[in-house]
């Protein structure tokens, strides 16, 4: 096995990279969160990367993605090898060609970052209600739960497809995978090379339509041979497991990392398993480690081959002491008694049961449940509880599990305050910004100059609302020794550092809580050093002394506006986050951001870089460490987010929404069909301008332009 | 119950007819085999035909099928009650906006007649491809297995959509349903309105967008609330079936026509049960009907509401005593285990199995079949087969039936000359003919006649080639006693008369083994009458002596010429049927054919009524009865359809399929990705021309117009 390299990336760039390499043609067309895939392609090929041909593969953005469905048939049938990326609406205007494709047993690949389908409301987050609406198509669905994967997964999609002639939609986690920044180990060309059979490549290409030696396809045929026809490819699809399973195991030989379709991690004697595909696996594994270090007979059974589905592989990967089975779909079919892998998985089991040679003498029991719709935080808590769940005479089928279902009572009980405690060894570091101030990129920087300058493993993910510029955004960061296997948000009470990079943040959102024990709380804040202490909340106080949490303050609006920063903050932020967190030797660090400073934003000019490295100077002599006092003061509590005379409605709903409470809204309290009071955006102060614009009458020449600066025009 | 007329339509123009009275709007894109629907409803707006509230509906025909669903949605929004008719792909391009639809729990009703998806080929014919491509999408899915329920489940779909604020997927087998035409009782429009309850419209017009009291609708939701919101639709799936039941027992008390979500016939103490939906569903009623009579402990269940799923009602409607169940679905879903109804009744019997009070005690066990892709024929033979299978200690999972699977060995075995019987007192009469040559025209003319002059029940089914024009087509036809439940085609052996509107027919297909004893082959031939014996082959020479057959020639195209209608042989041929089949007493038919005749073809002129008029009374002095010598003459065999010479794929394929024999093609020999070679239609001479043009190259003037003449441009 050939040294492997690091590399920091999303699982967006992850997969793309392998596409970019293993395709000739790339047809594109942008949608949430699955964009970042044919940028990366498009940006490639602009810059003249090449494939593994020694071509620059050709990107062609149509006109939406049923155009680049088409033109993907159409470039296989020139014997092109063809990719495409998409999500959601996307690729439902994608599956007429895909009958097509599949039916003509097309070697190609389709990389989605799965997402919510607009139903009661459009949603940009993940879950695998798109994958999912495309299953009947008679593509292969091969399911990566991390970063990691969607990188290796992307390349064993293309060595299975061109040997199984079933083309493969390979998915990852919409946000969760697609955007979770991770130090993983890079897939080398080399290894891609191994990995793609030339031959097949040439039977491909072979296939193609050509004047040179013309064939027919796409006929119509009639009752009388259309039944054979569609019968003929049985043996491609009862092929492909075997043949999928035979590219991980190259691919683990060439790399060390062995996947299985159905791979079973836990207890060798678990009573319960939980089956379950996407990032909520890898969630899952790290809980069940947890678990059976304590003793318990626990189980994931991590579903990657979802079509075909085979259901022999499936029954002999489960232990064969296991008594009960819950299947975790992230997604929701309603008026199907179940949703897709639940039924999938009870069709096994109950066939096993009739048949005569059984694998398990006694029928284990099988539940469904949803989770994680729409990107739902899926919470080694929330694993817990559907273990325990498990462990009732009669669990409850049909459940869900992260919200509160007051109409119709289907979500399970968990105890919230669970935690693997898998962390204790990891920096976990979370920073409150705001849409395009810079947070999120330096976060992405931070996060490279350690994965990069350390042994450490790195993890960043971040929550933005879909307000996007000038809403919120939270980073989430984890630095630790072991690969991780968390992809959820920081938990409360377990965060060791808390960047807040707007002080108006304090009196709007818990962000204490997150903290734990002796962990450091960041400000920026305009006040002077002696009235800080009064800007927090008297919970927020309490909090600070009981938890121990050291207080460092600064005012980055100051030092950014002295070294002719603007209000561009990130560095400055990043620099404090460097300075007292000590991931890394202070002077090591510094050295980094600067080089990490220079990387950015050099194509900017020196003179950008100069001014960030001056303002990262002047950072370390403004940042002041606060005097804790004994008690807290007789402060003030969290601002309501929306005012008293609000209606119901907005107060109710709106305003907890808005208060980044919405987690917990029950079910009853959502409107049926997504049908809104309008007018409700009075009610949200967002308080997030640090200038505001006033009208000055006697100036006023009417140019109209007004609305630019006030977008609310007011 | 008020008296009930009937009414001799086809599915298509019974689903519409509920349609257009439910309606304010309907937005159409054609598609085969649903094109007929919106074609009807263009048709009677364009009249001033008016829906229940006495407006004139508004048909808008979009640029596509996606934006038909577009224009519904947005319709729907605007509180008019909106319809739209599609299949196939068209309804592929439905499926975002279903989502959206469903979503927001808008009352609708979308009729399908369900058609093949276009994969390895395209097919126009009929399976639940397209439907099952859209199950996901949370519309309630009603399914009618005859013509008389396309028009009675069309009036439950909008009953219990209003009610339910489900949207309601009402689907029939294309082709099969839609083109079927049948004698029917009529829903009477005081029907419709007694089913469709004005405080139900009212509310949804209620929840119109409108700008007198706004509301938001289409909105994003979050990670934090986007999964409460999608579980608020919970306690309206839930209430769904019972919804489509009390509308189907209020129907019943109207109509006397009782339906249930899932309904049993059969056995009390039943032990093989197959389940399935579709005009499949009344050939399994007509076949157990048989079977139980001879003793046989068999039943079916009929699921006509597939979504809402309800387990419960599908549990309990199965006999206790049931010891096997087949489930068979009309698609197919490579790669999945299963196909889709199959999985849903093995989950609610896993589930029965699973569960602490059980309703069956032994758990039955359940297998899957395929069957009737793209119209491919479904039997009593068949039926029977799947039966006895059944009573075998191992009975194949995942069979396929009506093929020969001679490469993955699907395909379960069935006596084919198995006959249910059912037809003793049943006229059953073929008819061969060209398309566009009138004689399907003329056969629904036939139906109408007997139909309407008689008390007979009377069914059409009219099979055609997707060559169109100029392509054969075979009539159907049935008239006995009793409402027919035999969606499929005549058997062999058993139809009554048989009519060769082209006596090219003789030479190329094998018309004779369809016939049953002591029946009537009646022969257009411009052989004078001596000579036509010795035009059959002798393979139907020694046919119509075993089985007594009475032949009648007729010089049709002598007639048709004679009496100035060019080469319309449609009502002669009509007028031959009458005067020696005996369905009806001669006189009567005539004057009935005349009557026809002017109604038809009025709208064309006087002439042309009279044209036929004099045709009809020439006819019956030119129609002979031939003398049948003792024994058969050494004459020819059937023609082989393609030359010895060509390549062996056009001999053992699309010679097999010209010759009408595809049927019986193996899976084997079909291309497995729709691949074929080219230039093969040189093989095909279809000799069906009565007239040769000849180029006289002493006056072309090289128009280049002689490519209208001859189509291949020879």
């Amino acid at each position: 096995m050939a040294e492997q390299k690091t590399a920091i990336i999303d699982g967006n760039e992850a997969a793309a990279k392998i596409a970019h390499l293993c395709s000739d043609v790339l047809c594109i067309y942008p949608i949430t969160p699955s964009s970042n895939m044919g940028e990366w392609a498009d940006e490639w090929s602009s810059k003249g990367q090449t494939n593994l041909w020694g071509t620059i593969p050709e990107v062609v953005e149509m006109q939406s993605e049923a155009g680049a469905a088409g033109a993907v048939h159409g470039a296989l049938q020139a014997g092109a090898m063809t990719t495409t990326f998409t999500a959601s609406q996307g690729l439902l205007l994608k599956i007429p060609n895909m009958y097509k494709i599949a039916g003509e047993l097309t070697p190609s690949v389709i990389h989605v970052s799965a997402r919510s389908l607009a139903a009661q409301a459009l949603s940009i987050f993940g879950d695998h209600s798109d994958v999912m609406s495309a299953r009947q198509t008679g593509y292969a669905f091969l399911s990566s739960s991390s970063v990691q994967e969607a990188m290796d997964m992307a390349l064993i999609s293309y060595a299975s497809t061109l040997e199984g002639r079933v083309p493969v939609l390979h998915f990852f986690d919409g946000f969760r995978t697609s955007h979770e920044v991770s130090k993983i180990t890079d897939v080398s060309e080399e290894i891609v090379r191994e990995m793609i059979d030339e031959d097949l490549i040439r039977e491909h290409r072979n296939r193609a339509m050509n004047p040179e030696k013309p064939v027919l396809r796409g006929t119509a045929q009639n009752p009388d041979v259309y039944f054979q026809g569609r019968e003929t490819v049985n043996k491609y699809y009862e092929a492909m497991p075997a043949i999928v399973q035979k590219a991980m195991d190259k691919f683990a030989k060439l790399t060390g990392r062995q996947y299985k379709i159905f791979e079973y991690f836990g207890a060798e004697d678990a009573e319960k398993v939980i089956i379950i595909m996407g990032s909520g696996a890898d969630t899952t594994h790290e809980t069940v480690e947890q678990l059976i270090a304590s003793g318990e007979k626990v189980g994931v059974l991590k579903c990657r081959l979802f079509r075909p589905f085979d259901e022999k592989a499936l029954l002999n990967a489960l232990p064969k002491t296991v008594k009960k089975i819950a299947v975790l779909d992230r997604c929701k079919e309603p008026g199907s008694a179940g949703e897709p892998l639940y039924k999938d998985v009870v069709t096994a089991i109950a066939q096993d049961a009739l048949a005569g040679e059984k694998i398990f003498t006694a029928m284990p029991v099988v539940v469904g449940g949803r989770y994680g719709l729409s990107s739902k935080e899926y919470t080694p808590a929330m694993i817990k509880g559907i273990y325990d769940e498990l462990g009732k005479d009669q669990p409850k089928n049909d459940f869900t599990v992260g919200i509160i279902d007051d109409l119709t009572n289907t979500n399970i009980d968990y105890d919230k305050s669970y935690n693997t405690g898998v962390h204790k060894d990891t920096v976990q570091a979370l920073f409150y910004g705001l849409g395009s101030d810079g947070t999120v990129g330096a976060n992405k920087n931070s996060i490279k100059i350690i994965g990069e300058g350390t042994d450490q493993y790195a993890q960043g993910y971040f929550v933005y609302d879909s307000k996007k510029s000038g809403a919120g955004t939270v980073s989430h960061l984890r630095f630790g020794p072991k690969p991780m296997r968390s992809p959820y948000l920081i938990e409360d009470g377990s965060a060791n550092f808390i960047g807040c990079h707007m002080p108006v943040f304090l009196e709007k959102i818990d962000m204490i809580s997150k903290a734990a024990k002796d962990s450091v709380f960041l400000l920026n804040t305009q006040e002077p050093i002696d009235k800080v202490w009064d800007t927090f909340p008297k919970h927020m106080q309490e909090q600070i002394i009981e938890k121990n949490i050291s207080v460092y303050v600064i005012d980055a609006f100051k030092v950014a506006e002295h070294t002719g920063m603007g209000n561009r903050i990130n560095t400055i932020m990043q620099t404090c986050f460097f300075a007292i967190s000590n991931v890394l030797p202070k002077d090591e660090a510094i050295a980094a951001i600067k080089k990490a400073v220079e990387k950015t934003y050099s194509k900017k000019g020196e003179d950008i870089v100069e001014l960030n490295f001056k303002a990262i100077d002047e950072t370390l002599d403004q940042l002041h460490k606060l005097d804790i006092p004994a008690a807290a003061s007789d402060s003030f509590t969290l601002k309501d987010p929306v005012p008293a005379n609000a209606p119901d409605f907005v107060k109710d709903v709106l305003g907890e929404i808005i208060a980044g409470r919405g987690d917990e809204l029950p079910v009853s309290k959502m409107p049926c069909d997504g049908t809104f009071p309008t007018a409700t955006t009075q009610y949200e102060k967002r308080n997030i301008a640090l200038e505001i614009p006033v009208w000055e009458k006697d100036i006023c020449i009417q140019c109209g332009k007004c609305t630019f600066v006030c977008p609310h025009a007011c």
